[in-house]
């Protein structure tokens, strides 16, 4: 464990939120089986973040962790597999606090059923106004597909350098797997993502009905 | 803002009314990402509406505020940016009490897929009993298609001309965005709007089901 | 009023019955918009019933009421309109002790989108089961479609005569409304109407799929 | 009755953890009508299983009992019709805590609509990672589908045998009627049942999509 420059109080804080917004994703259908992971900034250098591998319907303020923004431990625990990825976030966008990963149906169903798009592309929506920076529904936003790997450490390098050039401005998917999506505040990244995933129901949707 | 001319129970009872209805249309996955707005009629010159950017699964009281039937506020807050829809149905109908506008999938599917469609017929189900005026399914009922704009006050003009003409009896859609309804009481405008709601839904189940 | 014959504390535990039942139903989306009625028999003269128009999510004991089996009411209230339509199950069949009716999404998707089909056949289906009678999922059963029609007296009697040539043994269905089912008891009513509309929807998802 | 060779607390605590798992599953829609049944290990020849033609949405730590891995009462109750599919897998599996056996519509679509079929083969999907002994989503797991039967000894002795030989890894699935699986903890049970539903449902989706 690195020394400890967090206060117990924000991590309390910021484990109540997380466990608040996970039962919230879970009662969605987001976060099934024990998938998905959700973290909170502490401060310049650390997180809160999800132990890995528990019920998220259940989720409690135990189960919660801090980690510093290198991955490593600051609190008793496991933290989740994917936490790189949330540090490369963190990392990269020193305004950001906070990051929510799910595992939805629809992002699931995108991603899998036309396994050559390298993009979503989300354009005309009303809702696209719930995205940090957008104040129009006449506008249009890419959301980078990545190939699923088991090697985080390389995907989270793979990010940081889209990310750097400025390709992904809201939110990128992992094909059969999810999305990722950031904000200033739980709050906001909490509307953020249920924007995306009501728009990547619609177009689920739309993709079934046939004869436009 | 404007003197005084609202009584506060009046106005606490209204923010109650529409806190109350703003979980059940947000549990029922009507009102994601802090869209929607609810609205309801004080007396001749104000309604209480709510304020702008507010999640609809956690609102409270505190999150209604009074404008005046020129959109003005009335007591503290910012009012919703499409307070002016409001505004303008209250002014056209003395005796309507609430307004619910609320931004589903099954309507954003229906305006988004079809852009050439300017309105929405609705025909021969039993659940049109449930729109005021109407005691038989053997009817149709037009619901208007606008499209979407962030000119609110333009098309509040453009809306309420229609109006005039008697071209929107129950409802109108914009695309991309949701559905507006209006009637005498809180509990009839919910009563409509969930069967509009259910009718959206319907019709786009209807469209995915090919060799009818 | 007709003489009184019940007894308070039946008709109490009734209307506890019929609330509870309502917001499952309710919450399920099977009785959106006020739409719905449900009734239990008292004795073999009355039964306690829905009062008309209530929002069946926030139904009380308050909103059931008493009638006898030809309709008319017998405690304080007007009955649902279809009232006819239960107390014709309860005249034809005296050891039936609930009726059920709902209007779903997947009742109304398979009468409307198919408008010369008379019947809805279910086979093979483990949950057939559920139905009273049936104990193997290696059959069929035959559920009638009725035209929809605002003369509830004259569609209570074609139900009638067809219910007394055998040829309605579970469950009717009503074109764009509908369905009626009935059974013993309160809790296995619920059971076969659930299992009813858990077919329905499994209909209505096979639909939607294409080459099978 | 055998002979008691079980602990009250163990058996107490194996309800609650029935009877709380019972009501996740039926709010996810996957127990309706009183179908699905649901057990846990006691000890070496006990388990604790769901009493025969309950409401799972409803289900209370007196609506289990006990069996033996024969399938005799081991206490008072009638054991589900299906007892012997549990013990089948316990006496098969002494590693095995838990088995779950629910009623989805996507299974039930799944196996109904495909009658030629006699597996599923889910591939490629992060969530596939949610069962016992896989640690990546670029792999496929095989569910073999059985035919409905009502003679339940002869389905536990064809599952008995296609076990042995290794082919039924993770879950089965049985034609109309919903999917069986298991694990060395409810909590593992609960997980790798809800990865299943949720695949399923994916794949049902899917299947809805024309012109990949």
């Amino acid at each position: 464990m690195t020394s400890r420059s967090w206060s117990q109080p924000a991590f309390r804080e910021a484990a109540r939120s997380i466990a608040a917004t996970s039962h919230r994703l879970y009662q969605n259908g987001w976060s099934p089986a024990t998938s998905s992971n959700y973290s909170q900034r502490l401060n310049q250098s650390h997180c809160a973040v999800t132990v890995s591998g528990k019920d998220k319907g259940l989720l409690s303020e135990a189960d919660v962790m801090v980690v510093d923004l290198q991955g490593n431990a600051a609190s008793e625990g496991k933290p989740s597999a994917e936490t790189g990825l949330h540090t490369q976030i963190y990392r990269q966008h020193p305004h950001i606090g906070a990051v929510l990963h799910t595992h939805s149906m629809a992002s699931t169903v995108l991603t899998m059923h036309w396994p050559e798009r390298d993009r979503l592309t989300l354009a005309g929506y009303e809702l696209l106004k719930a995205f940090a920076g957008i104040d129009t529904h006449d506008t249009r936003i890419d959301i980078p597909i990545f190939e699923n790997t088991q090697d985080i450490d390389q995907l989270a390098k793979d990010v940081n350098e889209k990310m750097q050039r400025g390709e992904i401005p809201h939110a990128y998917l992992i094909r059969g797997h999810g999305v990722y999506t950031w904000a200033d505040t739980m709050a906001n990244c909490y509307r953020q993502l249920e924007a995306l995933e009501f728009l990547f129901a619609v177009e689920v949707e739309r993709s079934k009905i046939g004869g436009k």
